[in-house]
């Protein structure tokens, strides 16, 4: 704990970071609110215009009938699967081991939806065609995550996603997109949203990953789908009386950075490259397909994390503010590149990465 | 439809309301975040000391061991009910047929977490002792609401409150407090809010009704169970990576209103007065024992809203905006007084009421 504790507080002293689009501190939303008027009126439990305008602008943008806006993206997969489930009347639906809902929710979908997951591929690759031609025949809905974040942010081929698509169609399961991070795989598979979109039943999109808001999802897909999820949407304590602090900031964003995909998703590659480069780091993927990815080390954190901090006392850039451990000899982290990438010289990154090669190869060799 | 979309046309062009603080438009929210520090981090997934700072002093308000701060009530006190029933093993909790949970949450408590609910007293009255003396034994949890809300926001006498917080006890039945409007009574109780909640095993309040901020509540208990509290706010998917602005929201109006409640009674019971004399209006309870009651008038909605929206135009004073169809010939309103009562003089107000009473008294004579 205290060692990580330092390399936090190293890497927030550093004036540059590689990664994200800044800080999240409360000038985000003050950004946001500081050039509106202040009379405008607030959502009143999902009405108003705030949140219709912005509802109907995303459904249009991702293809879909109809969009609803939630407080978070896990109460809205849940409940997307659940009305999936509830149709059909089986209550089995499929995902990757890493699925967000597997690790992150505390079983959420088991102990309020008594749904039960049938976990595809492993933790080390993506679903494929052949484990959706093998799954079980009761199964209701498959999730995909595009990218699959928790193994560094990879992406099937785009001819596997469509005939997975279109398989789940033939064999009538529902496919559900876990499009957390669907902006920023669009420059790579060079589609618009509502194409790859229009592969799924159903949709869920995050307005604080590469869109950088402060908290939010949108779920889309048919109207009868929308309808029924916002129903559910009362039932778990998401229909706020005003979610517009989130709403107004997920618009805000999106139109400053919706269009800069390709600007991250360039530095991405460019940046795993860097690391590349030096003994004992290796990227995951190898070239990013998005703007995000994973370092890993093959050394113990214990090694690493002195390291990072020395570089980042010396150059002022950082890399990152926690490293995880994967094993006895091997430790990571995330890189998700965003508007701050780009405020860093090119002699600067030589810099930097030629320090860090130098200090990887003594470790190397000690 | 139409006429009441025109009363409330009528209403929100009128200069003065004699309900609420103010319009629920995005100044709220500005106004809260101009005077604080853009260099305040947000809190991360319940973590930080924005959310952990007022959880804390919350918690200390309410006289409990710790307290969690959610999205909404509909959340919290699902999830209360949940950790009762989890512990005890019976999945049957009891409340008032009026009750949040039974008639504005589509049911959620029975959808999620499968509870089922005992209902007690009736449409017209409150809980009593004798309703909990009766109940069926498996029981688990009682909920209270002070005041009850849709009977006009009714309160039981403290020495009921006391028996049946003993009789609970006794009992090993859990009590909590739907405490959505807990500040608003402290007055009439004339007691703390730490003495009230030490009657129940676990408290939510809320700080959009009488604190007027945007969103949120809190759940306070005794430690173990804010902890198992936290594991069901994300799965429930109200663990949002950042709350901070309804957090900075609640504690600034917190600080601005909670002082200001006596100021809220004294104005219902003085404004409820004005209505009682007039022919054919009545207000429940006759004499309000927090900062809300219920109009009624004994005619159509129809009769009412033309004679509503002829005196709003002359004297651009607004009671309401909606009117509520009781029965054939009944209709009623809800007031919650705010900052904006204080702002209408009292000779604005006698010149309103002698206006509505003429007009009262012609109506009854037709």
């Amino acid at each position: 704990m205290e060692s990580n504790f330092s390399l936090l507080e190293a890497f927030k002293q550093t004036q540059h970071q590689v990664t994200h689009h800044g800080k999240r501190n409360i000038q985000v939303l003050q950004d946001v609110l500081s050039h509106l008027d202040g009379q405008l009126e607030s959502d009143i439990y999902g009405k108003g215009t705030i949140i219709e305008d912005f509802q109907t602008k995303i459904a249009t943008y991702l293809g879909k009938e109809a969009a609803v806006f939630f407080p978070s993206g896990t109460m809205a997969q849940q409940i997307a699967l659940r009305i999936w489930c509830d149709m059909s009347g089986s209550k089995k639906v499929a995902y990757h081991p890493l699925c967000h809902m597997e690790i992150h929710e505390e079983n959420g979908l088991k102990t309020l939806h008594n749904i039960e997951s049938v976990l595809l591929a492993n933790k080390d690759r993506l679903i494929d065609l052949h484990d959706v031609l093998e799954m079980e025949d009761d199964v209701t809905a498959l999730l995909l995550e595009l990218p699959q974040r928790e193994i560094g942010g990879q992406l099937p081929d785009y001819t596997t996603l469509e005939s997975i698509s279109t398989l789940c169609h033939q064999k009538g399961i529902k496919l559900h997109l876990d499009g957390a991070r669907l902006f920023e795989i669009l420059p790579y598979y060079q589609k618009t949203a509502a194409e790859v979109c229009d592969l799924f039943d159903s949709v869920y999109v995050s307005f604080y990953k590469g869109i950088g808001g402060i908290a939010g999802a949108i779920l889309a897909g048919e109207q009868t789908f929308i309808t029924q999820s916002i129903v559910w949407k009362r039932r778990h304590g998401g229909d706020l009386i005003s979610l517009y602090p989130y709403i107004l900031s997920a618009d805000h964003y999106f139109e400053q950075r919706v269009h800069k995909m390709t600007q991250y998703y360039e530095g991405a590659k460019e940046l795993a490259a860097y690391f590349n480069h030096c003994h004992g780091i290796s990227t995951r993927p190898l070239v990013p397909v998005s703007n995000m990815f994973h370092v890993h080390f093959g050394f113990k954190r214990e090694q690493i994390e002195p390291l990072l901090i020395k570089i980042y006392s010396l150059t002022s850039i950082g890399f990152t503010g926690k490293l995880n451990e994967i094993s006895n000899n091997e430790c990571s982290f995330e890189v998700s590149i965003g508007d701050q990438y780009d405020n860093i010289s090119k002699e600067a990154l030589r810099t930097v990465f030629d320090m860090l090669a130098t200090e990887m190869t003594l470790l190397q060799s000690l």
